[in-house]
Formats: structure tokens, C-alpha cells, sequence
């Protein structure tokens, strides 16, 4: 377990991956005390919204008074998601959001087709396209992801190598630009991801690359969130994108398909128990996780906020230790 | 990776922890139709009933009723569990079940008197008087157990030189009676453990009793459940006791406190996915997972059996790439 990192960065898309999938307007007061109450518990990432079709996605069509209404933590970097041009400008526009550019890439070229009408040479022209406007608007460009990494409900297994090639193209695309790429986000998109393959993909892309930071984005549709992000940390993963209360596709509320993120307040739970550190109150957040639950009005899959975290616990026993002593 | 085990045995409890529990009366009838449905999934393992005060547990008051309606399978070893010599006597009285005893212990003092208002001294009287009656009754004795091997809300956490005095002691007592300890079942019982804790404890008894095969018993009270049971794959550990759909205490319908044991359907999704063999169809499981959620009328926490298994969309996959080759 020599891989395992002390301390672990994660990235809050709670906000962004609930509110957008949840059936029913949210009335932007409340996305708005969601992400100010998540601001205060130490986290320091937060994606908040999408810039995305407002007929396409309903629920994120506020997302300019969201961003607008937040009381913003210096701590945090909030940043907001877009999927093309139009998206970047509205984001830009909010004037509060931390802009960054990513070389996106998708590991399925069947996925690719399907959702976005684009081959792979068509994904790298649009990439460099891309890069192009980050550099015209001065935008720093310092990552790379990867879309369907370890599976695809239309292509079936990635294999490691097909995604080693992807890195390689998007380090390679990066030169062109001149730009520096210090962190790789792997997505397991459709949730194909079991600890193995996990590590299977991680092991491949480190034999080549290292020294390059990997960020691990993990949907639980199957149940293994946990056990992937378990299996990153062995592979000295020290960031992931996660979602308060499982927020994102809720299994219990007849969303079929895709769940949300891997839990954000188990993924604490978790690593804070096996001594790495978040930076995250863990209490504060299992409240921001009711809180969440409370705001969507049905139960959301996350554990930790029901089972309970284990620091009152310890001190009891403590605190029945000492007066056994003192008597 | 190379302690993984090529094969491993699951042991189902989903209708013993699940109906023991659910509030409202379940209809026998429905109890004995998951059952049977289950015993046709490949399981070979499965407790099924408990034989206890039905004052305290009004779920189990139908135990015989329940073992004398099953249609047995011959290759499914059928079990109950009980508590004294009382509720021995009456799984005996079925003549349907595998009887065999163990060793139980705790490893929590504080909890041991709670719950049973004995010492570790009463612990060890207790065992050898059922070991006694076990000798009497001709009932084989083969494992040893210890609850609360990975922390304890009262006690808190439980050291591995703790868990390794217990097998030791449950060694001693073994010996004592010229029985032979194959198998230590360890339980996280009040959900405390993480991975890097599943490890710690594995590594201790390991360190000592090479050669013992362990079963573990994990709790999902705060969604670890599966990430433990992969520490535990990566540790070797080939037998794992689980709960179809997560039956047994469900955090989604009101009871706090203690979830079920590790979801039997996502575990055999987990093992299958990496290679590792359970001889369980995870469809039928499915089905079964979806019958145990009918049956006690509100949503359980299982992940699969939402987010479906990959072998259809692997094998669609295939297909399609089959057409484009003929075309």
C-alpha cells in the first residue's frame, strides 16, 4: 500500500450532476444553499452548473442566477461545465466562475457517434479548434480527459491500450499547441469500472506516463463506486470528482440508467478513516447531504449520511474509558 | 494481485437478515417463494431462517413452517441460525437443515455484556458448554467466529492484537474439545471496517494462522461493504456471507441504524467482472433481487439490479460489430 496518497483533492459536482437529471423544477434558492452550504465544509473544488441548452436541459436554464446568487468562498474554485462555444461564453460572462480548458476525449468511438455525431479524427479537429479559442481568450489549458475509459454500453470493454493511444494524442495535440498538460481525468462514463480493470487502465497508462496526474471520475450505477475509488487510491489517485449524497440520477426515484457520482461523504468517510486526509469536515457535509436529500424530496443513495460517521462514536467510548478509570 | 482468489463461496443470508427485520408481517408463502428462487441461481450457501424468541423477533415465528415449505435443492446446504440451545434444538427438529456448530466469539467486551450481559470469561464458559452438547448431540464443529472483529459503537475501534488473542483463544477452546478449527468467519457487525482495516485485521490473523481459511461478514451500514469485500479478495479471502438486494435493514424505509450485509448480487457482479468465479447466474440473481424488493414493498439498496448486468450489452455490442464485419 506504499502507492497510497496522504491526502486526497475532490471535486464536487453534486450541484451540477443533481439539479440537471432531477425531475421538477429546484428553485434556484435552494441549488443556491445547497452549493453555500457545501462551500463551508472544506471543499475546495466545486463544479455548480452547466451551460448547456436550456430545452435540452431544463433544470440548468437558471444557471447564470445560480452562479450570480452564491455567496462565494475565496477557498473554492467553482467552476461550471460546457460543451461548446456558446457554453464557454455564458460561462466566461458570469465573471466568477474559475475558467479552464480540457483536451476531452472519448475512449468509445460508438459513444462518440451517438452522442455527439463525431468520429475520432473529428473529436481531434474539434479538440484543436478548441484550443484555438482557449489561447485566443487566454485560458490556461492544463488537463486532458477521457470519456468511457474503462467500458461502453455500445462498444463493450476499452481496452488499456486504446486509451494509452488517447493519452498519447492528447499530449501530442497538446504539444502542437504548445500547451502543458499536468493532469489526465479518466471518466468511467457508463460505469463499467470494477477494481481491476481500475487498475488495469490506471497501471497501463502510468507504465507509460508516470509521473502524470490522474483525476478519476466514477459513476456508481453498479454499485462499485466506492471500491473503484478504493482500488485509484492504491494506484496513488489522490483526485476525484464525487457527489454529495450520490446526487446525480437517483436509483430510488425510478431513474433508470445512470446513477450519480461516487458518493462524496462515503469517499470522506472512507479515506478519512484510513488516515488521508480531505480537508473536509465530514459532519458538516453528512448535513449537507440531508440537505441535499431534503431539496430533491426523495431518498438519495449515499450511506454514510444514514449509518453515521464514527467520531461521536469513538469519543463515547473514549469518554466511558476515562470515567471507568476515574471511579 | 497474486492473492486473489481464482474462485470464492458465497453464503446467502438475505432471507434470514431480511425477514428478521422487515417491519410488517411477511406472508410464508413469499418468504419460502424467494427462497426457492434463490436456490436456483447456483448458490450453494444459504441461512434462511432464525430460530429465536419470536416475542423478540416476530418475523421469525414461522421459521418451521418456512423450512418445512422449501422445495430443497440437493446441491444448496440449507441453514438456520440460533442463539441457545433452544433454538438448536429446533432447527434439529426440522430435519432439513445443515447443522453444524462453531465457536462464536466477541470481540468487544463492552458489547458482549450489552448484548448478552456476559464477560470474555462467561464467553469462553458458554462455548465450551455448547461444544459439550455439540460432542452429545453428534453436531460437527469446524469454525470459529468473531463479531465486532473490526470495531464496536461502544467500544470502538478493535486492535488486531485483540482480534488475534480471540482466534487464539478460540483455538485453545477447540483443542480443549478435539475439534478442528478449518474456517474463521470474521464480522464487521456494527459496520466500522474500511478496506485498509480489512487488511490491517486479515494481515494479523494471517501473520499467525497461515493457513486458516476466513469468511467475512460485512455490514453496508456505511457503504464500504463492497470496497471490504475487495480488500478482502486482494487478501485472499474466498467465502463472504451476503444479502440479495441488501435485505436486511433498509435504510430507505425509516430504520436507522444497522443496513444489511454486502449486496449479494453486486458482489457476484464484482467477482464475475474480475475473472473470479461464483457459479451464480447473476440474472437469475437479479430476478431474485427484484422479487426480495417486491415482496417487502419498498426500494432496497442494491446497485445491479438497477444498473443492470454488462453481459447483454457486451454481447449487443459484439453483434454489432459482427453486421458491420458481414456487411
Amino acid at each position: 500500500m506504499s502507492d497510497m496518497p496522504k491526502s486526497v483533492s475532490i471535486n464536487e459536482e453534486g450541484p451540477r450532476e443533481g439539479f440537471q437529471i432531477e425531475r421538477g423544477a429546484i428553485p434556484t434558492a435552494r441549488k443556491i444553499e445547497l452549493i453555500d452550504a457545501l462551500s463551508k465544509t472544506g471543499l475546495t473544488h466545486m463544479q455548480i452548473v452547466s451551460f448547456v441548452d436550456p430545452k435540452r436541459v431544463p433544470g440548468m436554464a437558471d444557471a447564470e442566477q445560480v452562479v450570480q446568487g452564491i455567496t462565494p468562498n475565496p477557498a473554492v474554485d467553482y467552476t461550471g461545465l460546457w460543451l461548446n462555444e456558446k457554453g464557454l461564453e455564458r460561462a466566461i460572462a458570469t465573471g466568477r466562475l474559475k475558467i479552464e480548458g480540457r483536451i476531452a476525449m472519448c475512449a468509445s468511438e460508438k459513444f462518440l457517434k451517438r452522442n455527439n455525431n463525431k468520429s475520432f479524427a473529428e473529436q481531434e479537429a474539434y479538440n484543436r479548434r478548441v484550443l484555438d479559442t482557449y489561447a485566443q481568450l487566454g485560458i490556461p489549458v492544463n488537463r486532458g480527459s477521457i470519456m468511457a475509459a474503462f467500458g461502453c454500453n455500445f462498444e463493450g470493454d476499452i481496452n488499456p491500450a486504446t486509451v494509452v493511444k488517447m493519452v498519447d494524442r492528447i499530449f501530442a495535440i497538446a504539444a502542437e499547441h504548445g500547451v502543458e498538460i499536468e493532469a489526465l481525468s479518466l471518466a468511467d462514463t457508463m460505469a463499467w469500472a470494477t477494481p481491476a480493470s481500475v487498475k488495469r487502465i490506471l497501471g497501463a497508462v502510468r507504465g507509460r506516463y508516470p509521473d502524470l496526474r490522474v483525476s478519476l471520475h466514477l459513476h456508481d450505477t453498479r454499485g462499485m463506486g466506492i471500491a473503484n475509488a478504493y482500488a485509484g487510491l492504491e494506484m496513488g489517485v489522490d483526485m476525484y470528482d464525487a457527489s454529495v449524497a450520490g446526487l446525480g440520477g437517483c436509483p430510488f426515484a425510478g431513474h433508470k440508467g445512470a446513477a450519480g457520482n461516487v458518493c462524496t461523504e462515503d469517499l470522506v468517510f472512507m479515506c478519512e478513516e484510513m488516515g488521508i486526509a480531505t480537508g473536509i469536515d465530514l459532519d458538516r457535509l453528512l448535513g449537507c447531504a440531508r440537505l441535499a436529500e431534503e431539496i430533491v424530496g426523495h431518498p438519495l443513495p449515499g450511506s454514510v449520511k444514514l449509518g453515521g460517521s464514527l467520531g461521536k462514536l469513538r469519543a463515547s467510548a473514549r469518554r466511558t474509558d476515562a470515567e471507568r478509570t476515574a471511579s
